[in-house]
């Protein structure tokens, strides 16, 4: 077999074999494929597509090409939660507790943040003492005992994702449906959960600007997953509305605690209400609006906001922060940013929300920069709101005054005020899983 | 300005601007952009085609990335000529004379055979003494002198396309007009002539397989001729029949000076004067017509025969094997293949031809095969004949009787006889100038 044949099978809009697929797999991780002819293939399928069984194929291969996590060892039905990246998505936090109070096992490996986008990683690390790398036999016996568990990405999972988005990265090959269903489905079949809970965003700030390409993806990455074994599910979000108020690590975490003690902000409860919900429902508990009411008493019982602090505590952190979240240290300088003009917000440009943060200290501009946990910005402001002039949008929050100036500047940019009234979109425009698409409006 | 900025752009199906086009070729010339970036281009390329403008300033960044041949020492208006791949073609051997009797300016830079398809070149190094590569001041002085001079390739020609060349040949990119077309003319533009006549051949064994196909090919590369201030006319010839009767260096040759004793066979002698006839036109010596019957009186005058012999003691070589060319070393063996059929050609395998000839010694399966000038083929029938079965198709010659076997069943599938009687077609399909196309039929 030789790669440039598979090249032009691809080139020319035919279907590859299994064995095909396999073979450039695995002959890409061990480098006796090249780059250069990789990533000739990966602009081929940018032009030509993968069937659904081509793309089920090579996200398997790509799983298999390093660790498999095997939660056996764990009781239950094990739930993962993806999300296609936010900024201030915070929903793990909230999300992981209830499902974990309602009966369901969590047993996750997260991301740190990188650009515009935090990192649930980084969020725990705000928790003083909080451990995120953890043995195996920890991981799994934090999970059996309490439920839920979130440490960092550990093993070799799924290399040959690792080293195609580096290709992809810099060949203009990111923005393909089947390169990037199949990225995100090799390392959630890695991970070892039983069932998968996507969360697929869309909008100008997402990989998917519109909502047939993200139901698209989220349908290729469901049949993905089933295809594997996985029972699969994907909600469409809103990428263009930041959840809640809070982006930046301790400011989330609060925002967090607050939502899992009943008083976060509506559109954050609302979302991950939904989030939790499917992923109980994926667990069997029942149907999704059954799960739902289930999810809402762990709330108002008190019991999610337990899971939270019993995991802060297995994992080695001070749990009295999120007892008493005033606890938490506080950046030393704020400044208010106040509107420059009067009119309705009508859109929010989530992605100079998310670099603001980072130019406060919250976010790694790269890999080696060191994050400032008590930076950010509350939004004071979003979508739907009518604002006066020099009415406050946003409070920011830094060590330095010299970072204010730009953040503010971002901030500005990004909201969108206007004559007209808002069209408030729903938070959650779609479910997608294997017995279809349902839409909300 | 970023590659992968510029991938972008061309994946979209944007036009690359001036500056984008040269920050690519030379960059990745200097090995600045990597080859699995080119790669990525390369495709998009493949898929989204490039304008005329822009193939024109790619071709020309190309030219211009190693040594571009200076010609002003040589006196007249210089016509060089290229085809795209023939087997048996030794149409340079008897049309370089012809123009050089009429008073047209050869200095050719040409090949050697790899594969399949032989190299000008090798053919010249069948005569015995002949010096192929030459001080660029002697090639000169041979040319103001004598009026032909041709040799190997020298110097550091269009780098960029030996490294294009060399990774579209491994990630499935060679097929693309735009692609071959830069790859073409940028050799072309370096070589130094002011005029280009192009054989570009088309059918079953050629890059091009389509009479429209092969249209498209050639305007784009007299487009990209006449941007650069080059005269430009290209004929579409036809791949399916190899050219006269003889495959093989010495073979070659002889049928050449044949030819220009006005005894060749009707197909070369006739491709040959038209050939011959617009580079002569292209050198501004009249029309068409007119310049065929000077050619024609080239031959029957002796002065074009004449000019081979000049060129051949001019290079070193023997010329007593040219004025009487039963004095070439001949191959000891030689085999009769016989069809086991009786009917019509109706088609020839020019490739299979073409292996078979490299399977007696004539060719090279691999860069460093050593050639028997000697080993080949004379095809005794082609298309149109009728043969009876047991009649002789063609004879072998080679050094080795354990050659003719696989040759034989090569030679045999590359025959193809029905009962049907044979569609002549013609040998010049068309004629594209920046005048436009003439069609032939």
């Amino acid at each position: 077999m030789r790669m440039v044949d598979l090249i032009t099978k691809k080139k020319e809009g035919e279907i590859l074999t299994d064995e095909e697929i396999q073979f450039m797999i695995d002959g890409y991780v061990k480098a006796e494929i090249p780059d250069y002819q990789m990533s000739a293939m990966l602009m081929a399928i940018c032009f030509k597509g993968m069937t659904d069984h081509e793309m089920a194929v090579m996200t398997g291969a790509m799983a298999h090409s390093g660790d498999m996590v095997d939660l056996s060892a764990i009781e239950g039905v094990k739930v993962d939660k993806h999300s296609t990246g936010g900024v201030g998505d915070k929903t793990t936090l909230v999300i992981a507790p209830i499902v974990a109070a309602c009966g369901g096992k969590v047993a996750k490996m997260s991301g740190r943040g990188l650009g515009h986008t935090g990192g649930t990683i980084d969020k725990m690390e705000a928790i003083p003492g909080m451990k995120t790398s953890l043995p195996r036999e920890e991981f799994f016996d934090i999970v059996n005992k309490i439920g839920l568990s979130v440490i960092g990405q550990s093993g070799n999972l799924a290399p040959a994702d690792k080293k195609l988005y580096a290709l992809r990265d810099v060949t203009a090959t990111v923005g393909s449906i089947p390169l990037i269903a199949s990225s995100i489905m090799s390392k959630k079949l890695a991970a070892g959960s039983d069932s998968i809970l996507l969360d697929v965003k869309t909008g100008s700030g997402a990989f998917m600007k519109t909502l047939d390409d993200s139901i698209l993806l989220a349908s290729k990455m469901v049949a993905i997953g089933e295809h594997e074994g996985r029972k699969t599910v994907a909600l469409i979000t809103d990428m263009d509305i930041p959840l809640g108020k809070a982006i930046g690590n301790s400011l989330e975490v609060i925002e967090a605690v607050h939502t899992l003690q009943g008083n976060g902000p509506e559109d954050l409860t609302s979302v991950c209400l939904k989030l939790a919900a499917n992923m109980l429902h994926l667990t069997g508990m029942g149907d999704v609006e059954t799960c739902e009411q289930m999810a809402k008493e762990a709330i108002t019982s008190g019991k999610a906001l337990q899971k939270l602090i019993d995991m802060v505590e297995a994992q080695g952190g001070d749990s009295r922060v999120i007892k008493d979240t005033s606890a938490f240290a506080k950046a030393p300088l704020n400044y208010e940013v106040r509107s420059d003009r009067e009119g309705y917000i009508t859109h929010m440009n989530t992605e100079k929300c998310g670099i603001a943060s980072v130019e406060l200290g919250a976010g790694r501009a790269t890999k080696e920069s060191v994050i400032d946990y008590s930076a950010g910005i509350i939004l004071e402001k979003k979508i739907g709101a009518y604002v006066k002039k020099g009415e406050v949008l946003a409070t920011l929050y830094a060590a330095d005054e010299k970072m204010f100036a730009d953040a503010e500047k971002l901030l500005l940019e990004a909201y969108t005020i206007s004559e007209e009234k808002s069209v408030i979109e729903p938070l959650i425009f779609a479910r997608v899983s294997k017995e279809g698409i349902e839409k909300y409006s």
